[in-house]
């Protein structure tokens, strides 16, 4: 429990001795090196790994959208890590320009099974660590501080004998003390330099030194005093790219970054949408499009936003939150009528190519591939709560979000139509006219489902087309399939939901589907019966209905008579 | 799409002229003023705006935790709001501590709506605002400076007329300047001050001005910049509380908050958990817990964050993220065999109430009421992925997070009890033997069911009960409820998923069933079949049988042979 008074048990992170600090004034004109993590430190957070088609998938996207620099994986821990970097080598998958990361401890074996993944490639990097900070020197290792920089120098100097035997790859040395933002400076300080002594950079031929906040533990100004101190005390700078690596801990990573690069560094570590270990790295997209907004190019390219999003949500079976910068579902979406009208009077004046100065948008949303959407509300006039609130409330409807989003333009459609407010007693008749009473051409009237475990289902099932009563029979593994294949229609099931309406006897089934009929746009469904089952084929029905409603019911997929 | 080159388009924020700027070299020591505006700005910002009991909830719990300020309306604008605000006054819900804020426009029939809203509280704050930022005055409004200044001050003098006429509520005033930090700082100072000349507060009775930034639009230090120039320009500064209202569009909210704190704000607006339009308010609970591993409490109790959580989760149908900092399902879990053998050395030397200092836990989760997981994973020595990656390939299982969660313990108990490594191919045995061949007491053998639509389901059930086959006959409105009616078991299903394993003729079912036996605790279930229902049964009988495993076979509810 939370004590009354911390002050026992946690304390201030010491601060900066940094009179003269020189980053508060500053700002980012150019954009820093990206290095992507997403394969390394995003994929070893995840409940569930990526498979290797996965992580090639991902590769390939980091590639397309313009990353220079992809940490692979950690293949003297993991064999599928190991085989993922021989793959992308000896397949030629790493183009010129790119220059791939493979991870390791500062330890012998580890550090020769990782130089013999990496070799071949046209240019790698070698990334060894190894923890500096106090807890860990005390309580992990139980070494003094010249043991700690004896692991980076011995690990360093193996790196450079063995990297010599694989002249036809351009080689490169990242250096990470771990736990850097919770480390003495001095020290911090001291193993580089003892590190970079022994490696030998060059201008020409640079050291990456990388300063994670592996657990962010101060306000962001912090941190970018430690960096600003080390920039200023390291030796060899001019032959150093000085990176950063932070994590989120205190949800200031995206600032903890921006202040590092105003305090001198070169390159940020992260991933795409803050994924990796505990509260995630930091968010290379929201980094790259704040640049953006201040007119200076990231080198990334999210011109479409939403086919970057789909890939890193397949891939790391997490969610982008709706509220996340940029990418979320709700981001460009305005609720209050004010912000609605000041954005129409902004779009209005808004000129192409001029200075962008829409209200409340703080960046183009077409510049993304989006779109800004109004959503009407109907709460504020009506006194009985919002569109979604009144469908509870009517119906115990709980509709998907996607489905809301959908319903709200038909709500809008209706609003720009008749020219007046939507009152909320519209609003469940509009509900339910455009999904729950759509029954043309397709109505349904009643079925008849025979299950057997050992024969599947049989389904006869009676519905009206056009008002012509009809009985059709089925057979497929489930009764959606059954239903379908009686229905005899082009039709793809992409998602369902399905939930209760109340309880006990009188409990009833809300099914919502989202569906393609032909070759037609995604559009919801929405069946409600006692039974799941009929539910899910009014659900079928309602969307099948609404497709021809929208294509007009000369679409021959779905409205012509069909061999029975 | 984006531009090559958005400098035509974009352009850098303009930097404060701050050369002696103080705020970097401050650290915060003591807890801001909190303000919640979750049922104000958060509540507008919903999909589904808040029903008035949900307010209610969230109102109780605010206060529960400890915030002093909430902001419960904009009572003027809907009268859901108006009689929200009545009702907290005349059931006399607000306690003697707290203050209610009731937002206006700055004009005269809204402000006089709004302080017939809050008379009668022990104490309320009318905050009233005007847009000053020159894109609203140009582009908006239409306006010149004097006019809006003039708005301002004509409102002010309103409330302290109106509010004249209520002695028996202790009255404040709040005064937003919107879009504060897109406007000049000179303007911003002008509108304040006029504001505050007419109120007239003093040091016993100070005005809020709240600086907010509406959009976020710069980097955090700049902000900062602007209220630190702000707590030195302002007039009457000793009578005013500086407060703060970040937005979180470019993601650093967090970090405005406090940097904003150390340049001399002495009050935060926000929402829990970052709610609020768009990307969002700056997230209270971040913010409170980062003072909290400072040492420095904040005034609120997050001692049993869950709760909070679920309150939040329910009332804004919005999901916490996974990697939410502090409140997220994933920040206290460790997955890398490095970072677990850390944490496992730091809590052992951990004395209690010595400075906490585990290793990659930034605070302890039992001062929040959660605890610390360690996830076993297989992938970095079998070679072939993670847990769920392996189930992925070999059943086309996508396990749900929580049943993710659950199995990750049946395989650390595993790992315990053998005292070595899980290897890959033990996992799925594992999965297979806890969830799919639990055949004891209950094992399914074949269904037939009958479902009419006039006449809901009849099932016929075989099963065998401790290996005695068994006929048994149910009925219902939907298949689970006449499958559990024939069963005569005490079940309640929680959730459940199901999805498709595979395409066309060969298409199997996976269902994942989350139930609660009797007053058990809830467990997870799974069945798979080519049948989307019997999948479904499979999965009841499947936790039912776990029931039994983990509560003795001598568990009655369960175990008893049942009256057919």
């Amino acid at each position: 429990m939370m004590h009354k008074q911390p002050a026992a048990k946690y304390r201030p992170f010491p601060a900066v001795q940094l009179a003269d600090r020189q980053w508060p004034g500053r700002s980012i004109t150019r954009p820093p090196i990206w290095m992507s993590t997403d394969l390394r430190d995003g994929n070893q957070a995840l409940i569930e790994p990526m498979s290797p088609e996965k992580k090639l998938r991902f590769f390939e996207m980091l590639v397309k959208i313009g990353v220079k620099e992809i940490e692979v994986g950690f293949p003297s821990a993991s064999q599928t890590d190991f085989d993922f970097v021989r793959m992308l080598v000896e397949e030629n998958r790493i183009p010129d320009d790119v220059s791939i990361i493979v991870l390791t401890q500062a330890r012998e074996e580890l550090i020769r099974r990782t130089v013999e993944a990496a070799a071949g490639a046209k240019q790698a990097i070698v990334h060894i660590y190894n923890s500096v900070a106090p807890v860990f020197r005390r309580v992990v290792f139980g070494m003094e501080q010249d043991e700690i920089v004896q692991i980076a120098v011995t690990g360093t100097q193996l790196v450079k004998d063995l990297v010599a035997q694989h002249p036809e790859t351009r080689w490169g040395l990242e250096y990470s003390p771990e736990s850097f933002s919770t480390t003495e400076l001095d020290f911090s300080k001291r193993i580089v330099d003892a590190v970079s002594a022994v490696w030998q950079p060059t201008p020409d031929n640079k050291m990456i030194v990388n300063l994670p906040s592996t657990v962010e533990a101060s306000t962001p100004n912090v941190y970018a005093d430690q960096i600003e101190w080390m920039c200023r005390h390291l030796e060899r700078r001019a032959s150093l790219i000085v990176s950063v690596h932070p994590h989120n801990d205190r949800g200031t990573a995206v600032a903890a970054a921006e202040l590092a690069v105003m305090a001198g560094a070169d390159r940020v570590e992260g991933c795409l949408f803050g994924n990796g270990e505990r509260t995630g790295n930091v968010d290379l997209v929201t980094l790259a499009l704040n640049l953006y907004t201040q007119g200076v190019h990231p080198g990334l390219d999210f011109s479409d936003i939403d086919a970057v999003r789909q890939v890193v949500e397949e891939c790391n079976q997490l969610p982008v939150h709706p509220r996340h910068p940029y990418a979320g579902d709700l981001v460009f979406t305005a609720f209050s009528g004010s912000h609605q009208d000041a954005i129409k009077k902004g779009f209005a004046v808004q000129k192409a190519d001029a200075i962008w100065e829409v209200p409340y948008l703080p960046i183009d949303p077409a510049d993304l591939g989006r779109s800004y959407d109004a959503v009407i509300r109907v709460n504020s006039q009506s006194g009985k709560g919002g569109m979604a609130y009144l469908l509870a409330q009517e119906y115990g409807l709980e509709l998907p979000r996607r489905l809301q989003i959908e319903f709200s333009r038909v709500v809008q459609h209706m609003a720009d139509a008749t020219g007046r407010e939507v009152a909320a007693a519209d609003i469940h008749a509009l509900f339910s006219r455009e999904y729950l009473e759509q029954v043309s051409p397709w109505q349904y009237v009643a079925h008849r489902m025979v299950e057997d475990s050992a024969h599947g289902v049989q389904i006869e099932l009676s519905v009206a087309q056009q008002g012509v009563p009809q009985l059709r029979q089925g057979s497929g593994n489930g009764p959606i399939d059954a239903f379908v294949n009686a229905l005899g229609l082009d039709i793809r099931v992409m998602d369902y939901h399905e939930h209760a309406i109340g309880h006990g006897a009188d409990a009833r089934a809300a099914c919502y589907v989202e569906l393609r009929v032909g070759s037609g746009p995604t559009l919801f469904g929405v069946g409600i019966d006692s039974n799941i089952v009929t539910a899910s084929f009014r659900a079928v029905l309602s969307a099948v209905n609404r497709h021809v409603a929208m294509t007009g019911t000369a679409d021959e997929t779905v409205a012509a008579p069909m061999a029975a």
